[in-house]
């Protein structure tokens, strides 16, 4: 008897949960909680497959810690989905809490972005470095209630002002970490709002803020009050969707970045010159956006922030919100230009979500991110004040590459793999 | 001499090159062209690893074709982020290209979602399935030109609208998947839009589109016309950012999925009741969308989108466009509730982009999709049927979670790793 | 007997009904049909003032038809609003219907308007004229329909696609002058909107479409598909609401006007400079409109929309849609300034509504507006060409105002009343 | 000598200033400034007569103190436009500043819409009276200034903040009513908005704004921080412009209003029930207003405040923002229906601009509005709240209307003057 038998007993447990599953005598969230999530995995990858005839053996080769994975990230957890990871920069970030050039990975499987924005961070190298701002707006979170109407409705909003200092204790009572801002009130009909804004050191604080908003009103509004919450979450939050209240309030980080382009860094690295990038800027960010009916006045914000959000371990829902802003650009004397940026909402965490997966830790770890317990929301900033940077890098890349009108040219060339990586878009 | 010999050169020659790097006499994109991507990806990371004292391994242990996402995916490559896979499933689809049940693979690292998602699946499942139909409404691109004035736009319209055929001609003579639907001008003071609508098969074709714009704008419209196209995109496409235009007109495809559930799976499944999901619907997704003035009036479709994007190799930062949408939840008689969901513009692809990337393309096989040069389009509709069903199965599990106060309670349990995967969520 | 008991008689009667409708035992609207509207007026005035103690003497002493107001424009008549009217022009149009100078009466209580257009008049006058085009988009009407879901819709709407020409006729039947341009569809979850697009002569056309709906739904579309017409206003029509597919579709008429403004006209006439208004239009109509999220990229469009529809008899309620849109203001070489504005939704009408009441009928024939049956739509053009200009005129004043700071003073002048008419804005 | 020379004389001066004016000598503001406003506009006139061969005898025959129109409100005076006033209610308005049943003045040429609105009061009063409440959120003007960047931006705006107690003290000397509530920042790029908020008692307060923020900006804010400012009004405001801004802040008055209608109001005053109701608010006032991208979730709010803004005097460029809001209507118990409004951004005086006009005077005073010096606010709230119960009655009926399918007939029976006034809307 002995380790052989062990062995023997445990494949034949491992095909009869094969079995189960493919048979649908149990659910693929029902194997025994005692099986080690690499073990689960591998099981249900055995059962897909034979479900269904197709190969999950890449999907299997990962290289991220499957217990903390499918136990804090992913449910059902089968293996992992793996984006090519390239690496721009330098850049040059003079912020608050980062004065310095740093490599910034991104994760992208569209062609040209990374050679696109590693020029934009040789031209802001050259250019001495973007300025960048991050103000830490704070997250939020918006339980909906339903009153009777008007009378009931302002006997609330008066009874939560007068309750800020119990609403404070108990909702900051759910974490060390977090600290209510305000809370925020609207009104009509008979639904109330109550958007609470909370900072929340270096995690991103969606789920804190959850937490402490079910706490603070199952535990104390409902029951002093009497009246229902419908939702904990009710959409004046907003999170994960365009908005109004977050592009005029801002929600998580609100960034600034800026740079000013000197004449030779337009031509030289950029191939383009001011007036250029001022037209583009005005019929494409403005006139085009405005047409349109956009809430983003900018060419591509998105791009940039969700490949940085995936390297980051970032929630990539939030791409979202994260990816409204406005670009600006003005004319300066003797030919310079003046760039900036501006996002009003971006959710931004340095710990918890997705950022202790392995590869996405590596990814911090790269940019010097390290959370210290003794300055609570300085490692999140720093990351912030490199995504602005970065943004902008992408920013001015591409505006420049509409001058020169090789937008078209660096997709055919990069995206059908004519070129080796670093062509001539990667100056 | 020999193998050795050449063992030793490679060495030296990659020590040089990292060295190369740290001291950064070459940037990361000036690596010699003869060098095999993984190689590359190594002295990237080496010299990154030196100049930061951080470690990459993870990163570089990939599962990827390193050669192909170098060459068509990103620039300067080192390797690949890993983001967890959950499978959940088989949601049933009654669709046009696929009526059936399928095992969907969501990528995440945000807690609860695959388990509430597949709650969701179950739901659909014991309600017979949900009806989906996808519009391909076709990819847009819209060069943004410059004219002196009101006389000269209008000339300029009318030549475009004397010269639809060679215009489709020449955009349909870039690629044999490319049909030109129709070409929207769109003007006022000195700029003119110019939005080319184009199916393209099974791919996303946004590249396509771009390519297609430029030859026919450098080739045919300015020479032509003498009029100037200040940049190929003039965000009137628009691309990426959250627009009136594309939830009007669409964009990529238009996705309309729906169920109606009877009150055994209200209650035993999503433990909840036709008049709590009313209430929820009613104060976050149309009063809360409505105070917030945001775009999208449902509860999280980007959750579930993103997931089901990352996993199937789409381009993440279209998340920005393809969630936004409504949900609409209706009484029907005896406790029944008929739920529906509307995405207006989802870009999706079967073919190019990411879906080639080894695990991605796993995803699509585990869920059937294969393109067949025979029925050009095919392929991507059944995805995308595919992704209406699951973005609805999520969308109903959460309004569900509303009413029965658990949304707090499930990020705690299992966001913080107290519960092993298939928990109370997860039925 | 004879006219003296006449006269007794009719006194003692009006005195009764004035009692009634003091002592509420009849409504003001309940007044015997016979009576003519003059004396109706007077009787509910009597009343009022009796029940108030309320003076409606000026209110009384009206110059316009009282039977066709009464009969056509407003029930429960009692006299009218007066609003001081103020002259501007003349004003150049360079448009398609009208190629002249014409003055323009301006209804407004808000000083400082009339002065300020007037100079702005001026100023496009010295400049050779406003360009101005107008596009009859037509009126539209949406119908909100109530489906059981996908399939009932899909099929509702091929039904509507094949029977165009039935409802072509059906609609066209109601009135000589509406022909219908289109029927758009748009359908999420059960509800399906019928977009429908008029043209309607010289008429404003809101009444003639909705008549026109109503026969269609009720007699052709509800019978012969059985689904039911929830409303024949959907809200996506839309009247009387800032709304996106207004602002890309147009409704009613979409206006461009522009004009070029050399050095001395910029100089003398208005105040300014180029890099003045530059500056202004760049900070305000654009980063201001972009900041506050507003649909209107313009000064103020709705001042001088809303004046002119006052003198002109239109719908004052279509101010709201009338007035989004863009101006724009570029430089041009040597110190010139272009400048243009951009109206995408105007409902307007030459004849109906409030057109015929007198002293707004004064106003358009000031203006030399004549419907002529022969050319249905002419007499509408003209005015909205005049129209445009006026707006450009107000426009251009007001941004010119700006660079010279004088906007608080002008009103602290004129507003307070120390100055008498003509001051110095008034140039 | 003597009368008749002078007579004689002034005949023959008058003679000269027409011929002046139809020879283009002078221009219509260019009148002696002696000339009293009545004859300045009858020589106007009859110039505009000789001119254009029109005649302005109606135009003429104002009832108006010509001298106060001419000086405060319109320049280049030329008479009156005249628009229809109709009575509608008395609608009983449970308030704060009002607790009584009023009579209100609707100034309209749009048929029906005075007999439909009378038709709400109805129901209003047998209901039990409307509850509404206004909130004074106050006047808003927003300067734009330039900076040269972020470092700048952050100065200046820490300033602002350190110089609360003087901008509050200069912005308050320049009006007794004026109180300064809070300035709010915004900024991107190299711009910054100040958007400064008072209460301005019983005036509407915009004219009283500009002249605090122009006294503010010239004497205090530009000398002391050397920060230019661009435009007194930088669209941040936002006047006269749908935007978000104003939605979610408020802006002048918002304003609430909402009524329980029990079955029988429900079935013999509105011809309807709870179930036609809720199914046209479902599917116009939300879903409607979703898919076309509206900010008016309503069915006409703009109708009924543009008349009743008209008849007392506002500014009618203000219904543009005004207009914007919410209805609601919710099913209760025993076929009874909650239906509520919400106007956000109402601005309202009950002095200054139009309010002062004879006849707009007469309906201020009809409906009780009295300015106590000793309550300034106090008018201004009571008028308000008389619009919010009065929007409401519209609202209500025209839901009701859609429900009984009868709009269109409406229109046509009543605009095209068929009946007399009394109809069977007007019960």
């Amino acid at each position: 008897m002995g380790k052989m038998n062990q062995v023997v007993r445990a494949r034949s447990r491992r095909d009869e949960l094969i079995r189960a599953l493919i048979d649908r005598q149990i659910g693929f969230h029902q194997l025994p909680r005692d099986l080690p999530a690499d073990e689960a995995a591998e099981i249900r990858r055995a059962a897909l497959e034979g479900l269904t005839g197709a190969s999950l053996a890449k999907t299997g080769s990962y290289a991220l810690d499957a217990k903390r994975a499918a136990c804090r990230n992913c449910e059902n957890f089968i293996g992992a989905t793996q984006i090519p990871l390239g690496i721009v920069g330098p850049v040059a970030v003079r912020g608050e809490a980062i004065d310095d050039e740093v490599f910034v990975p991104l994760a992208t499987s569209e062609a040209a972005l990374v050679a696109s924005t590693n020029r934009g961070c040789s031209a802001i190298r050259k250019a001495g470095g973007a300025v960048v701002r991050v103000e830490d707006v704070g997250m939020t979170r918006a339980p909906v209630f339903r009153t009777a109407g008007i009378d009931e409705t302002r006997r609330f909003i008066a009874w939560i002002e007068d309750h800020e200092e119990e609403l404070r204790e108990v909702t900051q009572g759910t974490s060390e970490y977090l600290k209510l801002l305000d809370i925020r009130p609207y009104t009509f009909g008979t639904t109330i709002f109550l958007r609470f804004r909370f900072t929340s050191g270096d995690a991103m604080g969606m789920n804190m803020a959850t937490i402490a908003c079910d706490r603070v009103v199952r535990e104390f509004i409902e029951p002093q009050t009497g009246i229902e919450c419908v939702a904990l979450s009710g959409n004046y939050c907003v999170d994960k969707k365009p908005a109004a209240i977050n592009f005029h309030e801002g929600r998580g980080k609100r960034v600034f970045a800026e740079i000013l382009l000197p004449p030779d860094v337009l031509e030289k690295t950029l191939k383009t010159h001011a007036e250029g990038l001022l037209e583009v800027q005005y019929r494409k960010n403005l006139m085009g956006s405005i047409a349109s009916g956009s809430a983003g006045f900018n060419a591509h914000f998105a791009n940039v922030l969700a490949a940085f959000f995936i390297a980051t371990g970032q929630d990539l829902a939030h791409v979202v919100e994260g990816s409204m802003g406005v670009t600006c650009v003005e004319a300066r004397e003797g030919g310079s230009v003046y760039m900036s940026i501006y996002l009003p909402a971006v959710p931004m965490g340095a710990v918890g979500g997705g950022t202790a997966l392995d590869t996405q830790n590596e990814a911090l770890a790269l940019m010097g991110i390290e959370v210290d317990p003794e300055r609570p929301g300085h490692a999140v900033l720093r990351l912030t004040e490199i995504l602005g940077a970065t943004v902008l890098a992408g920013e001015l890349s591409l505006l420049s590459a509409f001058t020169s009108n090789d937008l078209a040219r660096a997709h055919e060339r990069l995206g059908r793999g004519t070129l080796p990586p670093g062509g001539p878009l990667a100056r």
